[in-house]
């Protein structure tokens, strides 16, 4: 039941010269489901990546660390959804390298040039053998056109696969960008998604590659809440092939710089309001806006105190607006010296609340007119500052606790 | 559908010599329910409160606030319930002023004596008219022996009335402390409950019922969550009427204050714990206890990421020991150096996890066997240091939902 989420036309999702991708049905956990995803990377692609702060992160997460740490070279992507492989101590760790060594193999590359990611169940033990059985024939059917089958090979509660694709031109060259991610609950920033993955053809230095990963994470997947729980396994991979050929993009102020990222960030926006979109039981799509803060920082605050609130979401999926409860989330935000009386509240054009109360010129209509649209935004002016904010939420509905009450079912 | 939380008995609420208590049917919301209530605090009383840190605050606590600040020889409290007067602006203080100053004509007594409540929807004008109209009955009503029918005149989404009573001999005399409380949703710690009131007879120094307060409500109503969202409404009041006669209990180290305290913070546990209980669509009650940690702060951290996951509530309602949603919610608790491999987790007698992830021991049905209980305690050993805090939450469930999604209809 995702929220005006249309399914990623395979037609719109550009190859990118350097990237090929093969699916595999392994039985990691279910019989008969594509759960396997091995992306190939040309010799000369860099790859950046940003991961989970969660302190049980994920074995495979400590792996791509490593190898991050050491090479940036990186050659193939390995994914399998069904386990998650974190909470799962020494030995977890030692399936994640076991992983990435038999890839090597079969592809003649260092273990090093392998990153390793996993999504699932929590604190069961990986099933080795049936994942590195499944290696050769997702290895075997590694294609150029292939994101639309790797997106839904990464799904776990998703009920879309998610893609997102552009093309740019910098210095007369095409480029594309396209990227794929997955996650539907266990959501909230640093990192939002669980996993996502983007790769472009342009060539780039791995300084400057990181600056975009950066830029992007910030404007997309770290500005995106579903239920405030921090995964395990979070993972954002950027990866520059090079394949389109021409000089290096190597200066932060370059036009051709802020093109690519403009484009990166685009992509990385539309994954990550298509997590939201799809998110466990989600009936609607909220936008939330703070501005007039004194920083970001306060802003932010504000944002997701309103975008986690059990009882503004229970509200929102009943189209109900008991919209004091959207204040009572503003006023606990933390930010101490909050004078309340110059807050105003709108829900879309309907200006709600100010003076500290409603709003004289309120009308319950028009508010309850806004609150049946699928997708509404939240905005409030603290009035206080020139910093604002923006994060994207849905509602908390019953199917949401159905559907993680019944995970594991 | 609360856990195991019978119905007060009568007979076991003892009368605190000093208080009166009376309701009255005002129709604030709903025509056919009592929901005024009017306590009478005989001359000599001393008054203490604790209130909500959440900005935009109710009129009514504002008012308690001035008036707790300008004298403690509190002589009346005066809650209505269906409308919270929060959220209101200008209109919503004049309107608890004028609650204050109608009761304080009915009483002979300075509006300033009167500490007004109340609960309910918020962003609402309060009917004064109604609440004014209902307030000669409440007074007419007064009795010593009404805390069953106050308790119940303050119930909102509760489904059952919250009241807690104790008798302690101190110095020679016998000394009654009685309490209620309501509350079911909106509860997080600064504050917990909406609202409770906490009177004693003993005699005692104001300095010492605020620090009795203070003692007591982090022990209870500051130890609990339903759903993490601040009320713009809670308050704690305690109130001594000294009607019990005697020498003011005056030392902070005597007998006679230690005995009165811990009297005082048994019954505050007891009425927050039967927050959680009634909590809005609770089927589990959930005491989740973390120890060895460097200091109550990280604790209380830990602890509350564990009773705030949507992830974590929504597997104890289901009974489904899908245990790895802890670990990930001690992972993002926020201590940035934790060592994961030295935690261990039990749910009651079974240890979960140790060594960073399953414990080698641990079998699921182990797990499946205690979370089919009603009452389940989560440890937590962080095994870092020698601090400790207990937190008590409740599931999350699709009447959590249903309830807060019907809220207003």
């Amino acid at each position: 039941m995702a929220v005006k989420l249309p399914l990623p036309d395979p037609a719109a999702l550009h190859s990118v010269p350097g990237v090929r991708l093969g699916t595999a049905r392994a039985g990691i956990r279910k019989a008969d489901r594509t759960d396997l995803l091995v992306v190939e990377l040309a010799q000369g692609t860099q790859a950046a990546g940003l991961f989970t702060r969660n302190r049980f992160c994920a074995a495979p997460v400590l792996v791509c660390k490593e190898h991050l740490a050491r090479r940036t070279d990186i050659r193939a992507l390995v994914v399998n959804t069904g386990n998650a492989n974190a909470g799962t101590g020494a030995r977890g760790l030692e399936d994640a390298r076991a992983t990435c060594a038999a890839l090597a193999r079969l592809q003649g590359i260092a273990p090093e040039q392998v990153l390793p990611f996993s999504t699932g169940v929590i604190m069961e033990p990986l099933p080795l053998g049936r994942l590195l059985a499944g290696l050769p024939a997702a290895v075997a059917g590694l294609r150029h056109d292939n994101w639309l089958s790797a997106a839904q090979a990464i799904m776990t509660t998703d009920t879309q696969p998610k893609a997102a694709s552009r093309r740019v031109t910098i210095g007369g060259r095409q480029i594309a960008i396209t990227g794929i991610a997955k996650g539907a609950g266990m959501i909230r920033p640093d990192m939002a998604t669980m996993l996502s993955f983007v790769a472009t053809d342009a060539p780039i230095a791995p300084a400057l590659l990181r600056a975009a990963l950066d830029h992007a994470a910030a404007r997309s997947f770290n500005a995106i809440t579903v239920d405030g729980d921090t995964s395990t396994n979070d993972s954002f991979i950027l990866v520059a092939t090079g394949a389109a050929g021409g000089e290096p993009i190597a200066r932060p102020d370059s036009e051709a710089f802020l093109a690519l990222r403009a484009a990166l960030t685009e992509v990385s926006v539309a994954l990550a309001q298509a997590i939201v979109r799809d998110a466990e039981g989600a009936t609607k799509f909220i936008t939330v806006q703070v501005e007039g803060g004194r920083d970001d920082a306060e802003c932010r605050k504000v944002a997701y105190a309103i975008a986690h609130s059990p009882l503004v979401k229970t509200a929102f999926f009943a189209s109900d607006p008991n919209l004091g409860r959207i204040l009572a989330a503003i006023g606990y935000a933390g930010i101490d010296d909050l004078d309340v009386s110059g807050i105003e509240l709108y829900l879309d054009d309907v200006k709600v609340a100010s003076g500290g109360g409603r709003d004289p010129a309120y009308r319950e209509e028009d508010g309850q007119r806004v609150m049946r649209q699928a997708e509404i935004t939240v905005r409030v002016a603290l009035n206080r500052g020139h910093a604002a904010a923006t994060v994207w939420t849905c509602d908390l509905s019953h199917d949401y606790v159905k559907i993680n009450a019944e995970y594991r079912t």
